[in-house]
């Protein structure tokens, strides 16, 4: 079994780029083309709702799933329209696979042991049915986001399923937003930061999963829109994996996201939702690319949108002296 | 409109008690009688575990209703069958409101702000439809376990949804798992303990939605496994209502369980899941009520063992001098 984050890095060095695509389908937001689409359909409600977050989806996959290792759908998009959203999402991590791409879920679950067990087998592992037999979830991500506010008894449930199906989960640490720092940022017993205790606990929940590229398969959350907590984290942690959120649409800059990464590149996964999926709508992409500024254009604004960020991440790599040394061509 | 700590509150001196009853649907403990079901049934794999925990739910309502005012299902057991468990949690949610229950989802959602706005929209508010118009969500709960590690931006989204549609959320403050001390009772710059804060943040939180009976919408999860800092808290935040997990099959007693109760005996909702919904198979249940220790009985033993919690909890406020006036017959 391949270690989880040594099977991304592999998607990574294949894609030349740890960019990941936030698939958080709102409806205020979609093309009007693809709204209409709902008005030609048999269905009605909140099953329209699920027919067009699935048609948005696959449009996005297809224009994009050569260009990134890794998508990850937000969990709160799909849960607005109940059992017809998951569907919608069951959909997806189905297609995304299929079409060779991981899947992380921003689900940011957390919970008391053994209801973390059934989290962490919801969405990772497999379940009982009325007969006695084991299948695996229909939503069986790769990885998943995790919050750690519980402690131990409430992550154990997830590492354990990490490792025994080569899963991996994001601890959050610091996270992306501008309240972030409330908690996080408190020093405990005039020592460290709340969010540097955070990591503590994340690197001891992964001790037993390190992989052959020095990763352990349970990750951190940390923001790119707080670049020197994560050049610390980094330096402290060499062996944490991190999700980033916050680039483009939240303010992170690629020139400060590299802080991120190690000195060979590697060490995080960058996500971007908004800024990729809607840019068609976003005005300073609609001034770049004014032939791609219309709702049918979407999926074609996506990927434009992108290419874009992969080569702005790279050069500002390069600019580090951190480009990974096999993504040169 | 009226307060939702106001609504419980009735509902509690109508039912002369603070007891609420967990649905956390676990195949692995479900009575045999049920799981048997599934056999003579037209479904298979995830449907079918739907159909058994409906009727597993819709057995334990029709059992228990007349007696407490509010069921708490726990969002990770229904998410284990995917879209399939979804509609099990839809049609519980809609059933025990038929019969007169109020319904709170232990799903301790949390994200950054846009995020949040769904999740709280997703599980107590309204949806946006393809056709432009909104509707109710299909999991129109009254309330809502919420985690506040990202802080207060996080937050706002669901105290808007709160003080827009009569709803109310349960902050995690003191979690009641072994291991909530590792960063909940880390001492921040050398005053007060994490979980303090967050309490503070609470009733910041809460400020703007305080009921006719004095409790503010944002209420706190403080687990009854820890009565110190449950009584601490109460002395600190008179106007934070708790959500006590960890009675009964977690180790909390009612004995010590009263300290989160104000004078009046009032303050917080008592949750048992695991103690009442599977009693059937509990040994202590089985040795003093042995003609309910059999799979087809299931209904029945939750019925008595809510009875039983019920007179428990009641007993140990009045000794402690908080029974409620008007709760004495």
């Amino acid at each position: 079994m391949v270690h989880i984050f040594d099977r991304l890095l592999g998607k990574m060095d294949e894609k030349k780029t740890p960019l990941m695509i936030g698939l958080d389908p709102n409806l205020s937001k979609f093309p009007e083309t693809i709204l209409k689409e709902s008005k030609f359909s048999i269905w009605q409600g909140m099953e329209a709702a699920a027919e067009v977050i699935k048609s948005f989806n696959f449009n996005i996959i297809d224009a994009t799933h050569d260009l990134v290792p890794i998508y990850k759908p937000q969990s709160a998009y799909y849960e607005q329209y109940g059992s017809e959203g998951i569907r919608a999402l069951e959909d997806t991590v189905k297609y995304a696979k299929e079409k060779g791409a991981m899947v992380c879920l921003d689900g940011k679950r957390n919970d008391i042991g053994p209801t973390s067990e059934a989290y962490a087998e919801a969405k990772l592992g497999k379940v009982l049915l009325p007969d006695g037999t084991y299948t695996r979830s229909s939503l069986d991500f790769d990885l998943l986001t995790v919050n750690g506010y519980l402690g131990t008894d409430g992550i154990k449930p997830f590492v354990e399923v990490c490792n025994r199906d080569g899963k991996g989960i994001f601890v959050l640490t610091k996270t992306s937003n501008p309240s972030a720092g409330e908690l996080q940022d408190r020093v405990v017993e005039m020592k460290d930061k709340v969010y540097i205790e955070m990591a503590k606990l994340v690197k001891d929940w992964g001790s037993d999963g390190i992989g052959e590229r020095g990763f352990s398969n349970i990750g951190a959350v940390v923001g790119a829109t707080y670049p020197e907590e994560a050049e610390e984290i980094r330096r402290l942690f060499p062996q944490i994996f991190f999700l980033l959120p916050g680039y483009g649409a939240q303010g992170g800059k690629a020139q400060t996201l590299v802080n991120a990464f190690n000195e060979e590149g590697y060490g995080g996964v960058v996500n971007s939702s908004r800024g990729i999926i809607y840019a068609f709508s976003n005005n300073k992409f609609r001034e770049k690319y004014p032939e791609l500024a219309k709702p049918e254009k979407f999926a074609e604004a996506a990927r434009q949108a992108t290419s874009d960020s992969i080569i702005e991440i790279n050069i500002a790599l390069k600019e580090a002296g951190k480009l990974p040394k096999n993504w040169v061509n």
